[in-house]
């Protein structure tokens, strides 16, 4: 289980949101205490967008906590949209391919869940994918391959549509394969202008999600646990809720990945 | 508040106290119970004796849990007497040349524990070392310093008359700047034949020091907290403990640095 | 272009072929003088067969030349059969899972070439693998790719027959492809006995391979270019060969993967 | 010897002199052609002032060339001023507190060139440091020391007095330990408003030092080898030269640290 939070809003340090004592991103990943486990020291990733169309990336496998150059750079940079991310392996070698973010072209995601028995259904999920992205593949983990996925099934056009499809898409080969269908998804992600979240599984423990305005209003932020600090008023988002951050503030529809197929099979 | 294990006996391969699943250091690194930190995941180490005097050297700033090489080494290098360590930073950059063991000629050092206010006696202690293992100081850290103040205070024919000495300079050197005069010390050292071991505090909080018959056995086990696993019979050593481990077994003996000022102070 | 060197014989420390000064495979790396790169400073590797019958690994990012652990381990393991491995990446990302050599149950391998227009023929390629292997790729490289591939067909009972397969199935894929067909590949492997090597290429320019007793005659060395020492005797292994060394000593017959399709096609 | 470019003018990404390919530090950092090592692969960093005082510091041990995180930071960051840097070491551990530049407080620091026998003289021009610079003092090498020492003796105030002074202070210590009197320096220094360069040495061997308007005149670049492109009219500095860059252009000035010595001598 990882750990993230994704910022929206007026131009801020990303030290605001990711390095800040006491209520911060790093600050949790010494000791996190909603998390399956203790620590978050299996590197770690920020994601931002600034004057080009594409993210800034920057990943390494150290435990954020200890790396000077994260500190520097979240206290230099300012960025208006950027996605920060504590990595908890559960398996599988720690590499910078490994790392979230995840950027292709002018969009980012990040994780915090699992898809259940992946080994078993990868190579089916890696030949869904198109030539092109095939090879923007540059890890082993779960969590890329679903947003290459999403962006197979038209992340460009219908994000909640896209992501929907990635994980029906798991589900299905997991069935197909003979595993346990389960599938437990929070992940945020961005084309640089909109901020989406989204908060999911197929059993009843759907990894959590909280927003909150922050920075005395001038933005809004999305976390996988909220920060330590008392002044953020938290506000917990439902599983099964697709969220939507723009200019215009924060929206929340249903997100339901197998309703459609529901759908689809009572009318057959 | 780091981690650390040694062995001396019948040689084993380093993994059966490294990195066994279960009960094993690296194990521990995850999910510390009895340490103050819940993690110990700045940087890892190893030193051991093989064919030649001097001992073999790894050391690394990943998390040892996560490191596919010190799982293969674990494996493949087998030793009559080693030295591992996990480290968990209170505070400053992580490096290789910070992380334990330290090693110098044939001896090889590590440790768990802290002095007070370090950064304020630190020049005076570096100033205490002769030309040559002022040069062999390649980090910043108070354990190694201690390591090389032994070393110059004669180590090599009087290991607890030099570690003592070590640590009374440390001692005098707080009272003379006025910082808190505080020591924790579990440390664990050796030449290559005889294994060392000492629990020392100036206050009532003594780093804890366990050791154990192990591998059937065929060695001893000396280690800063015991492995989770029920067939190991864990006898702790109390503070204030100087410990010898050779091939007639281990014998322990009382460890007081400050006893001998008192001594004189009565004297005189 | 990378370097390599191989031994098999008499146990020795793995300093004397990797790391010892002005006659080693490090030594090397900063200055190479018949290779396409000036330097190797992407990442190394050992692997090495000593009590168990799987190898041991050891691999980094950095230039060898700046790496401690990798000094002491030279020092400290004694084998009688070891791949050592710098890495000049000709693109792509450096990180451990493309470092040399590749391990794979008892068999390791390490490789100097290159596959034309790998990118285009590395799906088609990574589809014959079976699931075992498939889930048994961890890097992006065609070198892990090749010998994955070999696996696959047949390493364990024909050494030269699987290499031979496996680059003729590189090429036919790139016919298809219609990437231009080319394979420069000179290669060791091993499966902890016996010590192979290949030099070949479809065009002129085969990486080179030498061959010499060294240690005073208690062992074999491999390298993909001679070491600058004036002791040894360097024997050029022609293009076009697979060599291999056991206890009886070296031997070398000619490898064309490209004969056997020759012959077929002659009768048909 | 080690590479750098500085930059001072009007915003630009640090990617036009830092990884722009053909002409830029990175594609050098594979192929130095007047630098006496072939390549500078033992680690890089950026230093880069931006809305703060202090500047941003970004360092690492891996080759330039192959660090994904330089390539994406150098694309994002916009500055109006920067230094960066690759390394070779010529000898010692490689560790990211040795990397250029040094940062302390608004000031940042690189460096090209040595100091002959450091080694013995490096604990009297540590002794030399206030307590609060020698706790700043974190890595082991003489460019570090040599710009903690311009600090000490006025570097705020006068910073070719300041230099000089160090440089000077280097060599009276060099002459007390017996050491062949010999200092190659060639540096770039800043406060985030003006930047300064120096190339100076005792012998006829001071190592090079070019500037060229840039950018199509929008700024300033100073460099320590001139880049491989042609569109560039690259202007030797000549040795014993203090360069000062501020938005009204650059001037020169002589720099040499023993003509006043050798003034007070005459006079005495």
């Amino acid at each position: 289980m990882c750990r993230w939070a994704a910022y929206r809003g007026t131009p801020i340090p990303l030290e605001q949101i990711v390095s800040a004592p006491g209520h911060s991103l790093i600050e949790q990943s010494h000791c996190a205490t909603q998390a399956k486990t203790a620590t978050n020291g299996d590197g770690f990733g920020i994601a931002w967008y600034g004057e080009r169309p594409e993210p800034g990336l920057y990943r390494d496998v150290l435990p954020a906590w200890s790396d000077c150059n994260l500190k520097s750079l979240a206290r230099q940079i300012r960025s208006p949209l950027f996605l920060a991310h504590v990595r908890a392996s559960t398996g599988g070698a720690t590499s910078r391919d490994n790392c979230h973010p995840f950027v292709n072209g002018t969009w980012s995601f990040m994780h915090n869940g699992q898809i259940a028995g992946f080994e078993k259904i990868r190579r089916p999920m890696e030949a869904a994918l198109s030539d092109r992205l095939y090879q923007a593949r540059h890890g082993t983990t779960d969590s890329e391959l679903l947003f290459l996925l999403a962006i197979e099934f038209g992340l460009a056009t219908d994000p909640a549509g896209a992501f929907a499809a990635a994980i029906r898409f798991a589900l299905s080969e997991a069935a197909r394969a003979g595993v346990t269908e389960l599938v437990r998804f929070t992940a945020a992600f961005s084309d640089g202008r909109t901020l989406h979240a989204i908060r999911y599984a197929t059993d009843a423990y759907a990894p959590t999600l909280y927003s909150a305005p922050t920075c005395g209003g001038q933005g809004h932020c999305l976390v996988s646990e909220p920060f330590h600090d008392t002044d953020t008023k938290w506000h917990e988002i439902p599983a099964g809720s697709f969220v939507t951050l723009t200019a215009d503030g924060m929206r929340s529809e249903r997100f339901d990945p197998m309703r459609v197929v529901a759908e689809v099979a009572a009318v057959a």
